[in-house]
C-alpha cells in the first residue's frame, strides 16, 4: 500500500538505488506495519539543476548533491513514535549500505485512507466489509 | 482538478500512453463526476530499475513490468461506491484499449479540498463566495 | 518543510527553471509563512506528450505547451486568503520573471502533518515536544 517515490540524482549507481529501495521497504516492514510484499516503489533520477536544497542548510543540517529525496503515500494510523523510528531507520539503513550522508536522506509522508487504493485488477482489495 | 501522475516502462508506445491517458479522463468524467475537460495529467517514463514491484505478488495479484502507476490527487468527498468505480473503469478500458493485464494497472488516491487549486492565471477557481 | 514538485517541458531553459524555484520559494517565504532556508524542490522535465491538458481550456483558461505544473506538500493550517496570495505570487513572479503565460501556471496543494517530515539525520525535526 504504501507508494514511494524516490527523487535521486542521475549519478547514484543502480546498485545504491537499488539498496535504497531495499532499506525502505525494510524500514516499513520492520518497523511501520507494512505487510510483507507490499513495495511499490517509483525511482526518478534527475540531473544536478533538478533537485534544488538550501546551499546554507536548514535547521542546522546540511545537505549535497547526494541528496535522496523520499515521499511516502500510506494509510493514516500510525503515531508519531512509529513515524519517528521510520525515519530513523530508513537514514541509518540507506546510510550504512551506501554512504550517503543521514543528512542527505530526506523524508516527506502523505497519509491517505484505506479505500484510496487499487492494487491491480480494478479492485479495492482494502475495501471495508459490506 | 484531478492531477494524475502516471509512471510508467520506456518501452510503452506513445499510443499506449495516450490510451492510458484518455481512459483515466474518461473514467473521471463517467465515473467520479469530474467535468469535462478537467484534464491534467503528467507522464513520467521509466528504465526497467525505476519501478519496483513485488516478484511474488501483493495480495494475490502479480506484476510484470509493463506495470501502469496511477496517482490521483482530487477533491474528497468521492463515495467508497465511485472510487470502486473508478478502478473498475480504469483498468478495463486500459487493458480493452491496450492489452495491458488488469493486475498491472495500480491505483493511488489523494484526497485534497477545493481551495487546493488554481488552474492558471493565479486564481483560487473553486474559492468558496464570499 | 514543503516539498515541491514542479514537472514541465524539456525545452524550457535552465535559467528558467531556475527563475521558477526562485519565484516558488519567495512566494511561500513572503506570503505563506515559510521559514528562510525551507527550500526544497524537485524538478522534473517532460516530453511533449508527457504533460495533457485541455486543448480548448478549463474554466475560461487556455494552455500551452509551456505550462508549468507546481505540486506543493505542505503542512496544513494555511487560510484561504494566503493560498490565494500564493497562487497569485507564483504566478505573477513566474510571468514577470520568465515571460511565461499566467495562465500556464498551474498549482495543486496538498496539506500534511508537522510530524509528516524528516528533513535529513533520521530525525522528526517538527515533533511536539514530550
Amino acid at each position: 500500500m504504501p507508494i514511494v517515490r524516490i527523487d535521486l540524482s542521475n549519478t547514484h549507481s543502480a546498485e545504491v538505488v537499488q539498496a535504497i529501495g531495499d532499506v525502505i521497504y525494510d524500514a516499513m516492514v520492520s518497523v511501520a506495519s507494512v505487510p510483507a510484499d507490499d513495495r511499490f516503489q517509483i525511482v526518478s533520477r534527475h540531473a544536478d539543476d533538478e533537485l534544488i536544497y538550501p546551499r546554507q542548510g536548514y535547521l542546522g543540517v546540511t545537505y549535497t548533491k547526494s541528496i535522496v529525496f523520499i515521499q511516502v503515500t500510506w494509510n493514516a494510523g500510525r503515531t508519531i513514535e512509529v513515524k519517528q523510528g521510520f525515519y530513523r531507520a530508513v537514514a541509518d539503513g540507506i546510510h550504512a549500505r551506501t554512504g550517503i550522508r543521514k543528512e542527505d536522506v530526506w523524508i516527506s509522508l502523505v497519509d491517505v485512507n484505506r479505500v484510496d487504493w487499487s492494487f491491480g485488477n480494478g479492485e479495492m482489495q482494502y475495501a471495508p466489509p459490506p
